[in-house]
């Protein structure tokens, strides 16, 4: 056979065929692309209530207040939603413990428990050490401390959470390239008696850097980071985003010097972790929680950045351990009703009443001080006022004329029942608080916190139409929001054990499982 | 050019891969597939929370005690999974009539209207109207009356969905296939004084079967019915199925029928609604929401079957009109404790403690009667124990000692806290509903039900580990579940005007919108 002219087109008309065809099946296959930059975001205890809170707040703050509608969060409009069980080996209600451990490992193992079985014998290897083994860069970072349940779950591998020395000597010891945020609450060990964690990362090679400018100055190429928030609470957490300074270093801060320190052409996993939505939703604080998970949101849009320069290769993952709180938009005494915009009258956190009420307890020593001399703070930073039926009256006819500042002046109001519910709290939170009634019904009225501050936020949620059922976990799925390579298997309801497995799919990590 | 051998190969070939790249486009192509049989559950009030103690229930219930794991519903196990918003046009919690209306056609309004616009002057044409048209059969079953504001939104055009006898009316004169399940609330209007709305049903054409029998010989092929359940309480709706009798006809009953009646090569759109839910969850219910809830799993199955002789053209969707009662698996007394197995030791409904309480009234109508002489009913139909300090130590030490029955047991004791909440819920029950007190605190204890009813379920889900809000609905996001021809389009997070979209896309439908 001669080649003709005529012989050439057809061949490179069969090429073209087949390279289309080629293309086109390709992009029919059920591959699962790879995902080289990987983000985990963990909103702790943020569940699917505290998630559609932060929707609605935004909205209603930014004035949409006739008509309802929600203004979705940068990661409530990622393309792929799933919904994840949350239980644990030894009960539906899990911790960060279990729920880490089983997001990390892909093993359900007891509350409390790090990386190890539930008879805490046999010990499993995480994500963040497979991909750290495949020659990815690793980074950790949380808003609470770097040695909690959470970020612990990463890198330790512990019988109990509560070990918190041992906790940070493994991170101390480990290969990991950054870890940012809190601190570490035992850096000497429970007694004070070992050697400090900073000087064993040191010697293990980490730079541990603990200033702003420090933090700030850190440059791409720089191995081994240990950045610490000057800025942090007495549990070596971030202060709550609605009491945080305008130049304390925020989540978002850590998650982009992290993005600048592990980027690389062999990609990194990036755990992210809003630590105190949980710690709000305890305190069943619903605007600290909201604020909090605005600023997780912030974070978020760092790795949105990152990903629209490597469309391609970046995954952006966002879910919770578990929910907190049971909290609902809806409460029995607001029945269909509800108003999230009093929330923007909260100005300070439930902690930062607990400090200034323990202020209070030692320029009143005796207890002598009532409500009404309080109210200055309380409607300054919580919106809610006392009014003489007189001056009630006047904002009702005004409310009734249509006047929209006299209805949401008199829904801050507070009732008879509030008053005399804060009263009780102002005496109880003036006392010591080891003076106080430990009962079951003061358990359910305060749930161990400082009456005053619990009983404020309670106050102004239930006036705001949310309901809480727990001072602790609940049982219910969390949802999982997922954008970019590999996205397609994280849709769908699954458990937290599934997470694990999805993560080294997409991230090709080779499941190990058992043995570290 | 001659045409030899060769050419024809060539021509041959190219053929070939022409055809490969068609097909393999055609595969890639995001293509709807059109779904000729569509089912469509609505499970109302059925949140995510009441859904996961239906899961949690059916594994304890199973015997799966010492492990934690959840059983799957047959719905749960749907490849789709979605997430809908819920809000109305005039505020964040919805009602059955604004949510029907926004996912019946695509529009929200306020609560309380049908298919019409919040001023009341647009009327909407529904997704089921718009299948009529196409020429698909349409079928509407509820477990509650069928004039209901969940079945009434695709059918009836109304102000208010108070507005019973017009309601019935437009069913009387629509031209859909079936209806059948609860009965009419005024079939002779308001005030008893209009044409029987079955009357002008049988004048438009309808047969209407109201026996069991009747409704059990019906047969393929019978056209526009209205098959009324014979077992029906005051409010016209099925007994819950936790106290329905064994021949009772149930919703599966009603499902399994309708495909018989609707199936036609034209295809079908069939609504299906568990209505009472979402009354035993505003009763803060649980045991009885589950139940019907698994009833609802029972008729989803019927479609499931249905679905495998279809399966390249059937569709079935699930979802929630809205949350009730803000339902948490968690509450503050149980902390991270969970029971979900106590919850067997219920036998009978809310509902029916409240038939009970009412002959109970006659009987004692001074209201002599007290607790321990009501623990033989309490103890049969809810498992709760009133016990001697010496009897209770004997448990203990059993419990101690590992005996599970004993463990139980002791779970199921009253606290003297509990004893005294019956005590004062049995006195208030005695007297006459007129004559107990109508505060807001009494509100918040009972939610305008029968004070001893919702105590006793109260103190069960209490010791369940089941949490509640309100008695209201609430605002939070429901689940979708899909599965079938065109499932993918349900996926996501997105608005319950959405669904509407969704559904005139898979089936073909003309997305008219306003105007009937």
């Amino acid at each position: 056979m001669k080649i003709t002219k005529f012989t050439i087109q057809i061949v490179f008309i069969l090429v073209l065929f087949w390279s289309m065809f080629l293309v086109s099946s390709g992009l029919c296959a059920d591959e699962i692309p790879s995902a080289r930059y990987v983000f985990f975001f963990i909103g702790d205890g943020m569940g699917l209530a505290s998630i559609n809170a932060a929707e609605i707040y935004t909205s209603v703050n930014q004035g949409s207040l006739s008509e309802p509608a929600i203004s979705k969060l940068n990661f409530t409009k990622f393309p792929i939603l799933g919904l994840c069980t949350t239980y644990a080996a030894d009960g539906f209600i899990t911790d960060s413990a279990s729920a880490g451990t089983a997001i990390a490992t892909g093993h359900k193992t007891n509350d409390g428990v790090i990386n190890m079985d539930p008879t805490k014998t046999v010990t499993y290897t995480t994500l963040a050490e497979m991909a750290k083994e495949k020659g990815m860069k690793v980074g950790i970072v949380s808003s609470v401390s770097i040695d909690h349940a959470t970020p612990a779950c990463f890198y330790a591998h512990q019988s109990s959470r509560k070990n918190y020395y041992d906790i940070a000597c493994e991170l101390a010891t480990s290969h990991f390239d950054y870890f940012g945020g809190g601190g570490f609450l035992q850096p000497q060990g429970k007694e004070k008696d070992q050697p400090d964690v900073l000087d064993i990362a040191r010697k293990n090679g980490f730079t541990v850097v603990t200033s702003k400018d420090e933090i700030l100055a850190l440059t791409p190429g720089q191995e081994k980071i240990i950045a610490i928030n000057p800025s942090l609470d007495e549990e070596k957490a971030f202060p709550y985003a609605i009491d945080a300074k305008q130049d304390d270093l925020t989540l978002a801060d850590f998650t982009r010097k992290g993005i600048e320190l592990l980027d690389n052409p062999n990609g990194f996993f990036f755990m992210i972790e809003g630590g105190k939505i949980d710690w709000a939703a305890h305190a069943n604080d619903a605007k600290t929680a909201i604020a909090d998970i605005l600023a997780l949101q912030k974070a978020v849009d760092e790795a949105i950045q990152f990903a629209q320069t490597h469309p391609e290769d970046t995954l952006i993952v966002i879910t919770a351990d578990h929910e907190t709180g049971g909290m609902s938009i809806g409460n029995a005494g607001m029945k269909y009703s509800t108003n999230l915009h009093l929330l923007t009258f909260q100005k300070i956190s439930y902690q930062a009443v607990e400090q200034y009420v323990e202020e209070l307890r030692k320029t009143y020593p005796e207890g002598k001080l009532n409500l009404a001399e309080m109210m200055d703070f309380i409607t300054e930073n919580f919106g809610v006022t006392l009014l003489t039926d007189a001056d009630r009256n006047i904002l009702k006819n005004q409310a009734e004329e249509g006047d929209k500042t006299a209805v949401e002046k008199l829904a801050l109001t507070l009732t008879p029942d509030e008053i005399q519910s804060l009263s009780e709290a102002l005496l109880l939170s003036l006392q010591e608080p080891k003076e106080r009634p430990q009962d079951d019904q003061s358990y359910l009225h305060y749930g161990g916190y400082e009456p005053l501050s619990i009983t404020l936020t309670r106050i102004l949620d239930q006036k705001a139409g949310i309901g809480w059922t727990t001072y602790s976990h609940t049982g219910i799925p969390v949802p999982v929001y997922a954008q970019g390579a590999g996205q397609e298997l994280f849709a769908g309801y699954y458990d937290n054990t599934d997470l694990f497995t999805k993560f080294t799919m997409v991230m090709g990590l080779e499941p190990v499982g058992v043995g570290k």
